[in-house]
């Protein structure tokens, strides 16, 4: 049994969990910018279009099967279905449908789709307790900040080593959301996320399966109910995060806790989160991008000899499946959305589907697109040549894609991608009453109002 | 964005998700000897125990307390107590009432606690769904194996990182359990696990507080709810353990394979699994266990001027508190143990309430224990001088304190710390019907006849 192995532990760390939890508990309601509010409602908005756009998704009916063995009590709303199960179980299924397209929000500096653990929790339990939409928002606004703060903090070691860093933060940020929510006190909150810290979830190896969108499903689900805990009175230890044998130091081996600490209550990490214009992962956006505006300076597909594509090596290493089979692996494809920009001209979600993924020209076209590793790019950026077959070249370069935070989408987009997702589920008269329900939750006195309306008649 | 990090990855490792999950899936029932049975009977019986006993406790309460925000159905059993919840909060809290009392069995290789996160699913699962005693064993010694094997694959280096080893594994066994008793095939077993791979609970700086038993309660969880995802056909990868951005090489430097696959059937690591007859860390008996031995010798606390005690490091890094102010933070103190030990000859959940903890003549006592480090000791094994006030020296050596698998308590000792633990909660008379039928476990028809017995009337 004797054995000597050490790992090196920093005894000095800042009291992060107090101070997270502090924050959270007595941060004032709407105490931000109006940017910042509004980057929330979008964020909202983004998440919920998502979420009810993917309720019919077999991993949505699988995921319910389960849960229904529970035999649950309909607490609250499963988005765009019309089954109600125990908070909880919303919260994990909500998780699940919001990431399940890979089409949800992105926190760019430490890639964190922050909202699908955040919201999730946030609003099965806001409408189980009837909070005000302000509440909502406040609860989204500060439950982002502790996981995007937690992320910075630990990114990119914590990812590279192989977490999928939005589960393994996200019940963190889902923690605090429901803290808020519930008004625990700063100790019951600090509490709260002690709890939460003892549940990462989520390996990079499950992409490419149903167990990724479980990710923020599993977080907001442990995020909840760590909140609940906490306010029943269970422990946890207060350096949960910091100690040398907690969180940080246990996923982590880098951890700038400055990244937690600075600017608290000043610089709001939501105003840094970006929305997907394409239903896929962010890498692969500005190739995509780039072989859009190929489209619209008149490339056409039958016209292609090669697509030459000078990427940064992370976009290969996690997209790099050059014969996706189905709709699901062609989301971690760059060969197929490079195809899917210029034959369609976007890269929604139908373009993802399986009958488009197999389709002989679109296979053809795919395996025309050379990708060669450039690590002088950034990975936000792409560098594309069209090489056609009359021995032209047609020279694209992509420095911010569209729904970067350089490049962001309007609302007015964002609300078009709320419809392409939503009006096939509740058609598109109820997807409009429920955009704008989204736009005004700031207002609104109850969320059950707003919940109602991502019900299918 | 751009960043450089790597972290080494195995990318030749077995596939040890799938090789596990066709043993669970395809081998025998009671495919193992008389011996191995035996003790998983022991085990089963010393889990229970250890639940009934908790089951009034503030953590439970207050576990339960959150729950019930869940309405959750009457579906299983809460241990030692009238309340039913659906099943997979039956297994949260059951898991956490059996580690309550830092009570339960250990794996001495790991460390690991196995039961509790693998009884605790499997039973909650087996009672909703009627299973047999033997079904419910077979899933038992198999869950076990699968945590237990994992846990020496990554030992010592994961636990050292600071993972609780017992709520890290202790998923996979859950789901293993689960899964068996779902009677699901290779492939689907497979899933669960993979599932399960996601969702490791715990980490050593919660321990002293009331989510350490969450560990094996969230592992428990964690697990079954893993399995019955898998049975609605919910998919992960089927490298989930062993990939490069995998569950294992994501939570440990190190992985040695072959602890997985080795004699995989043959050996059950249920054969190595030992029983507290003390109430704490396993690394403080050897030092509790020479104190009562001091005391069977004549020793008496009034004639002790100092207690000498050279003992492995570990035991001080996990046990070194020298003023534990209350019966929770007396489980993390040698200090204590030994005190106990002489003051009592035994130290048994009593021994570690508030009161006791805090007697004068306890606090004395403690302060006169001087505890060293000495590597040269094994981790199982003390060396305790007794010097007493008129200048005598009695001496102890204990290399494998009474509990290890060397010295292990007998049947008969079993069942008398299930009594000390259960008879408060059910009655003498019952808790005797309750042991009784843990040993006819093999014949039962159906688990819910035994399951009745731990509910008080």
């Amino acid at each position: 049994m004797a054995r000597n192995t050490q790992v090196a532990a920093d005894h000095n760390a800042p009291p992060i969990t107090q101070i997270l939890a502090e924050f959270v508990a007595t941060h004032p309601s709407r105490g931000w910018s109006d940017a910042v509010d509004h980057e929330a409602h979008r964020t909202f908005l983004n998440w919920l279009g998502c979420a009810v756009g993917a309720a019919r998704h077999e991993a949505a009916d699988a995921a319910l099967a389960a849960v229904r063995m529970l035999e649950p009590s309909p607490q609250a709303t499963v988005l765009g279905r019309k089954d109600r199960v125990d908070m909880a179980s919303a919260a994990l299924v909500n998780g699940i449908t919001s990431h399940t397209f890979d089409f949800d929000d992105t926190h760019l500096k430490t890639i964190i789709h922050p909202a699908g653990p955040v919201a999730s929790a946030a609003l099965a339990l806001a409408e189980r307790q009837r909070s005000s939409g302000r509440e909502l928002l406040d609860a989204l606004v500060l439950g982002i900040d502790v996981s995007c703060r937690v992320g910075n903090m630990m990114y990119p070691e914590h990812y590279d080593r192989g977490w999928h860093i939005t589960g393994s933060t996200g019940m963190l940020g889902a923690a605090a959301a429901c803290a808020r929510l519930l008004r625990l006190d700063a100790r019951q909150t600090q509490m709260a996320l002690g709890i939460a810290a003892s549940q990462p979830v989520g390996m990079r190896e499950q992409f490419g399966t149903m167990t990724k969108p479980f990710h923020p499903g599993g977080a907001a689900r442990a995020g909840l109910m760590s909140a609940l805990l906490a306010s029943q009175g269970f422990t946890a230890s207060p350096k949960a995060l910091e100690a040398p044998r907690g969180y940080a130091q246990t996923v982590s081996t880098k951890n700038d806790w400055s990244q937690v600490t600075g600017e608290l209550g000043q610089r709001f990490e939501i105003s840094f989160n970006s929305y997907k214009p394409f239903a896929c992962g962010i890498v692969i956006h500005p190739s995509i991008d780039a072989c859009v505006q190929l489209r619209e300076q008149g490339v056409r597909p039958e016209q292609v000899e090669r697509i030459e594509l000078k990427v940064h090596s992370l976009v290969l290493e996690l997209t790099g499946k050059k014969e996706p089979a189905d709709g699901l692996q062609a989301k971690f494809s760059v060969y197929h959305g490079c195809a899917a920009g210029l034959m369609f001209g976007r890269a929604a979600e139908d373009e993802f589907s399986d009958a488009v993924v197999t389709r002989s020209d679109m296979v053809a076209l795919r395996r025309k697109v050379v990708a060669t590793v450039d690590d002088a790019i950034d990975e936000a950026s792409v560098d594309v040549t069209a090489v056609l077959t009359d021995g032209r070249r047609v020279h694209v370069f992509v420095k911010n894609a569209i729904g970067s935070i350089e490049n962001p989408m309007t609302d007015a987009l964002l609300e078009g991608k709320f419809h392409g997702l939503s009006d096939a589920v509740l058609g598109a008269d109820a997807t409009g009453k429920l955009i704008e329900a989204c736009w005004d939750l700031g207002e609104a006195k109850d969320v059950q109002a707003l919940v109602a309306l991502a019900v299918p008649r």
